[in-house]
This record gives structure tokens, sequence and C-alpha cells, in this order.
């Protein structure tokens, strides 16, 4: 054995490149980012958007509560603080995924216009979509899954968006989805089209 | 528009399954954990293991220093209680990229067993590829492209691994490579031909 070959190890080192990857799967790489009240339809519309992009042959994975705080945040509580830690790591994570080739829709409440802007700022012009899922909170309660909002009436949850913290509401997202006016088929449809038409996606 | 539609909104959630992601890529998803001294190779062969399955037509993805440190781990130093924090925020990013579907190769030093097993532990019994990067401290220390075993020695970096500090060797890893014995494609070569005899991917 030759020890000179080896002592070479850690000079080469190249990585595939994000536009290797992206002729590999056909697509771009990017993150679609729902913003909205709790309960206005974020997981659904990221699920239900993922799927559409899957049978098109993407590569995706949708970022939630679900397997983010449970997960990597899980030593995250809901301090300002650690909700402004919660969506940097999040918005870290995004950037991986975008790195890997990966579609990404990350589905969190996202209250606060600066946390959406410093996801935003990590990534380049093209690849951040913000979506907001709008829907009144009266019909967000009225759905109210979890009995979230009905606990917070009651004041036993404190600092629930909506009820008792704020909601800042998006100026410039780049698709807007009214959940209360259209079907989850209808909002996914409206997201795809916008997708195709920045020439994201090509949709068979 | 009729609001009874969308108020079932939240109700169907129905996540891609990591069956659909494998049958999209061809391929099963899992970790390949690298360990191993400072400049035994880790990186150089996570990338140049990346470029072969890439090449084989994989989804894959490289978690190291320079995209972890920087990015995600950027609030932690090299305290224990932060050394553990980021290796557990990289076993959990880990575990979403195996969810999503991509191959993923990571590159830290993890000296410690405890934390490796907690790697291992997030991930299933055929997920969790450790390879253990072995190269004499000696040889290590020759190649030093960062000049950091020099710092070491000189005491201006305190509790650098195998130097002073420990680097705990793996008892069982799935796969073995010395890096001052074989050349970099030669390792490769021979994990490569491991995830192959597992059936983890198919070579074409």
């Amino acid at each position: 054995m030759e020890r000179k070959k080896a002592t070479n190890v850690v000079y080469h080192r190249e990585s595939v490149t994000r536009e290797a990857r992206e002729k590999l799967t056909g697509h771009r790489s990017f993150t679609v980012w729902f913003t909205g009240l709790p309960a206005s339809g974020k997981s659904t519309l990221a699920m239900a958007t993922e799927q559409r992009l899957h049978k098109n042959g993407c590569s995706t994975y949708v970022l939630d509560g679900d397997n983010v705080r449970h997960g990597l945040n899980s030593n995250l509580g809901f301090s300002p603080e650690d909700r402004q830690e919660n969506i940097r790591r999040l918005a870290e994570v995004a950037k991986l995924f975008r790195e890997a080739g990966v579609i990404n829709l990350t589905a969190f409440i996202s209250p606060y216009k600066r946390e959406r802007s410093l996801a935003r700022s990590l990534a380049g012009a093209d690849d951040f979509i913000e979506v907001f899922v709008d829907c009144p909170v009266e019909v967000c309660e009225q759905r109210d899954p979890k009995g979230m909002y009905e606990k917070a009436r009651k004041g036993i949850i404190k600092e629930y968006t909506g009820i008792s913290a704020p909601y800042e509401v998006p100026e410039s997202p780049e698709v807007h989805l009214r959940t209360d006016q259209l079907t989850v088929d209808e909002c996914v449809t409206k997201l795809i089209d916008y997708l195709a038409e920045k020439k994201l996606i090509s949709v068979e």
C-alpha cells in the first residue's frame, strides 16, 4: 500500500452541484412557505400539493409540526425566543432541502413578518414562494379540529394566534389562497399553476 | 362559493408515503454516518460516495460542517452540551432526509459512542450505516489541511479530538475503511459494494 495516495484524501472535495441535482430530478428546488392562522388549512394544503407534485414525478417533502416540533425542535417551547429559534431552524432545514434538490413545503403558522423575512432571506429570489393560507378566524374557529381555539377562548391556552396573540398578515405573498372560498383541489391547482407559470416545475 | 366544502379542509391529510418516494427514486433511503478523527477523510469520502451514487441516479445529500455548523447549528459552540446538541440536531435532520427518500451522508467526527448510538436509535435497523473512517492519528496529523492539529499540539486549541480529547473507536461499524491504506476510489467502492450487497441500492 502506498501511503502517499491516501494522504491526499482531504484535498479532493467536490460536492454534487445543485444544477446536477436539478438535472436528475427534472425540476428546480425551492421552498413553498405556507403561513396562516391555526386551522386555516396549511398542513392540508401542503400535503395535497405534495401529493400532486409527487404524482408529477417531483422530489418533495413537507416540514410541519408533526415531524419538526416533535423531533428537531422538541427542545423548544412557545416563548418568543423559542418561537423565533423554531422558525430559524426550520428556515435552515428548508435551505438544506433546497440544496439537496428537494421541493420542500413548510406548514407553520409563522405569524410574524420578521421571521418570514428571515426564512426568505436565506433563499434566492426565485426559491421562496410565500403562500398566504387565508381564512377568517371565525371559520378557523368553527373547524377547530384539535379543540385549541376553544381552549384559547377559555383562557386555558395563553397567547394563541388569532385569539390572544397577533397574526401579521403577509403584504405581498406570492400566492394568496382563500380556503373558506375554494376547495382544497382548487387551492392546489392555483398554486401549481403559479409554480408552472414561473417555470419552477413543468406539469405533464 | 360554498363554504361547507372548504370547512373540511383540515380533515383530509395524507402524506406521501416513504414507499411511494422510494418507488419514485428507485432506491431505499438511509443514512451513511461517517465517523473518524479530524483529517481522517470523512467529508472527502462522503462527497466521493455521493458523486458515485448521484451518477447511479440516486437522490443524495451530504451533511457536514460546512452546511450544518454554519447554518442550522451556528448558535452552538464546542462545550460538551453543545456538541451533544449538535449531533442530536444532525441526527434529527438525517431522519427528515430519510423520510424524504434522500440517501444522506453525514461527515462529523462524532467521537462519542453514546451520540452515535442516539443517531442510530432514531433510524430503523437497516437505515443506518456507520462507517468508521480509520486512519492513524500520526497520518491525520501529517495531512492537517487546516493546521488544526498543529494548533492543538501548541495548546492554542483545547480539547482537540485525537490530541487532547478522546475518540471512542466504533466497535462494530457496518463498514470499516482504512484511509491510510486505500485510495479514495477504493474506499468508495468498498462502501458501495456493501450498500449493493444489502440491497439498499442497485448498481447499474
